[in-house]
């Protein structure tokens, strides 16, 4: 089946002028799809991309076109809604969505809540269409339930931040991107340092531009450039710079899973400033939704890292220069052709490196397994 | 005056199919010249560069056609002995190519070695050919050393890898590019993993990219695929879930200047890997030759560090895509319009931080500014 994806770049119904919304359901002439802000083509086009079925979607989250914990739980969720308004097999396209991209739990959460939503309405015997509706219902439960708790993280992360750093005001270092491009609502760590701006403590926000795909240069500047904020993009190498002259007051970064014993998978990059914040005695923060902590997994070594393709590496990808049609950005060699590359998309910082986990429940610091099971039993 | 500078990228005489000559002085037909393998090309184009005149080679140590310490201290003497056979002002030439890059202590001691033999010469009496004759020799004089003392850096660098790994070989991490690319001869710690390999003691070399100006990816990988070692590139990010799955076993870096307390300025990202190396109980060995070692410079904190541009962070030059002319590469934005970077061009890793520092007088370790004075002595 081919993929059911078309874009609307101009279409003005579709373009959102202030605020971010990363992933929405439309309702629209040709039927219902899912519809995402393609963040492969930020900063420079903001590009809506229309999914009207399962492998559409899964390309898209596939191909980070949708990326970052939360939104991919809320896409998936979406996702098994479409299949049902489609007829499609459910039990299939959930499979399908659940293993587009293996290390992010969120996605799997997503899924299975509106897949066991669906299941449940279609046992009680209720016709198909009612069954995708309370599939439906339950995908914009989790949409709603992220908003809701990208706003309870933002006030404890901030809370946190006053705790640690009384005084002048702080600089935040951030990693990839954790904003509302990844979230239902204001995202996680950005949303965080969002709080900060908006209650005027936050004195600069470093970006780490993070390679290979580049979310903090693409995507986290402009989120902070839209909202005002004081902020200045590095190379990640220039990080230890910063620390070094005493120019970080915290680390704020997301997860995309998080270990019973509190190890910490998100974005490579982020161990390195871990071991760097310890040196440096700067507060390391991982701001997550409770979704994000999985408690079957217990420890950083059975977390499944995802191992992407060398040529993230070997290439970069010009998000303005994007192909025709579907494609997706231009890639150019930055290698000799042959070479080959270590790309994991994921590194793992053990708890003991890390200063406090934020999420929607409340804070966990010191970081303990035990802490952590009464946090996800609260929230 | 404009800059006399030209491009032959396939004149066959200029091009160097084996071994890799980075700088190398040229009696053309029109006159002499400082040509340059330009590295900004690469490894798309192997663009020889002629500089005719001082400001066309000022000009190219500047954009970095040029780079690295020793070739920088190279192509400095050479432009002072082009100064001196064009009729220049040769004390002027020589104040322009030593401030064209502020960091590189190379650059000033090539440039200051030429310079002060024309001086002598001068002084001497002899007639401005005889004197420009003088300042050629000694800026072969200077290239020669360089390259006598790659080959005793890699003897050094070698016995001392063999010494602290014992065993099966081993696997090293390098940044930048510190090859026969920056140097006379094989280069710094790329002329130590050459040796290794050469003795089939290399594992793997992982070669950190080395954002922003990729010369990792672009050119430490050229080197490596036309040795025929055994290489794999990663995203700088990447080196930490390197380190935490125990597959570096040494890190091998160079430097751009070494304080007299044997602090270490290098290119930036040097100082998170010496912070992983520590933690991770790595050796973390910095290569380069005596010149490297500034005595005049008591401690880290006053190493001047370069602060380039911020498009090198907030654009992406494309190495392939050359414009016309003399312009250098093409360059392509990956931030929003409107966002400030900083961008420093090396960064400072403190002498207890260091392992060792292998010079061609031999190694220093641990690194003590005793241990350093004595090896100056005896370079």
């Amino acid at each position: 089946m081919a993929d059911q994806c078309a874009e609307s770049p101009e279409s003005s119904e579709n373009f959102v002028p202030q605020g971010v919304q990363t992933v929405r359901w439309e309702e629209l002439a040709a039927g219902p799809a899912v519809v995402l802000l393609d963040q492969r083509r930020l900063p420079a086009e903001e590009v809506q991309r229309v999914c009207s079925d399962v492998p559409a979607l899964v390309d898209a989250i596939r191909t980070l076109a949708v990326r970052g914990a939360p939104a991919l739980g809320i896409a998936g969720a979406y996702g098994v809604a479409l299949a049902a308004s489609r007829g499609d097999d459910v039990a299939e396209a959930a499979k399908l969505l659940a293993e587009a991209r293996p290390t992010a739990v969120n996605l799997a959460y997503g899924v299975r809540r509106a897949a066991r939503a669906h299941q449940t309405a279609v046992a009680g015997g209720v016709g198909r269409e009612q069954a995708a509706a309370v599939a439906l219902g339950e995908a914009r439960a989790v949409h709603r339930e992220d908003a809701e708790a990208s706003t309870r993280m933002a006030a404890h992360g901030l809370a946190l931040l006053e705790e640690l750093l009384p005084g002048e005001g702080y600089r935040a270092l951030t990693h990839c991107n954790t904003g509302a491009l990844v979230a239902g609502g204001a995202g996680t760590a950005l949303a965080v340092a969002m709080a900060a701006h908006r209650s005027g403590r936050l004195r600069r926000l470093w970006v780490d531009e993070t390679r290979p795909l580049l979310q903090g240069a693409r995507l986290t500047t402009y989120e902070a450039a839209r909202a005002g904020m004081p902020y200045t993009l590095l190379s990640d190498n220039a990080a230890g710079s910063l620390f070094a002259a005493g120019e970080v007051d915290a680390v704020l970064i997301g997860a995309d899973r998080i270990a019973a014993d509190g190890s910490v998978a998100n974005k490579v990059g982020s161990y390195p400033l871990a071991v760097l914040a310890r040196y440096h005695h700067v507060p390391f923060i991982v701001v997550a939704p409770a979704t994000t902590v999985d408690l079957a997994t217990p420890h950083g070594a059975a977390i499944e890292i995802e191992q992407r393709p060398g040529y993230e590496v070997t290439e970069i990808a010009l998000p303005h220069a994007s192909g025709p049609g579907d494609e997706g950005p231009v890639r150019v060699p930055i290698a000799p052709a042959g070479t080959s590359a270590y790309n994991p998309a994921f590194d793992v910082t053990p708890p003991d490196l890390v200063t406090a986990i934020v999420t929607e429940g409340g804070v966990v610091s010191p970081v303990t397994s035990v802490g952590l099971a009464e946090l996800c039993g609260r929230a």
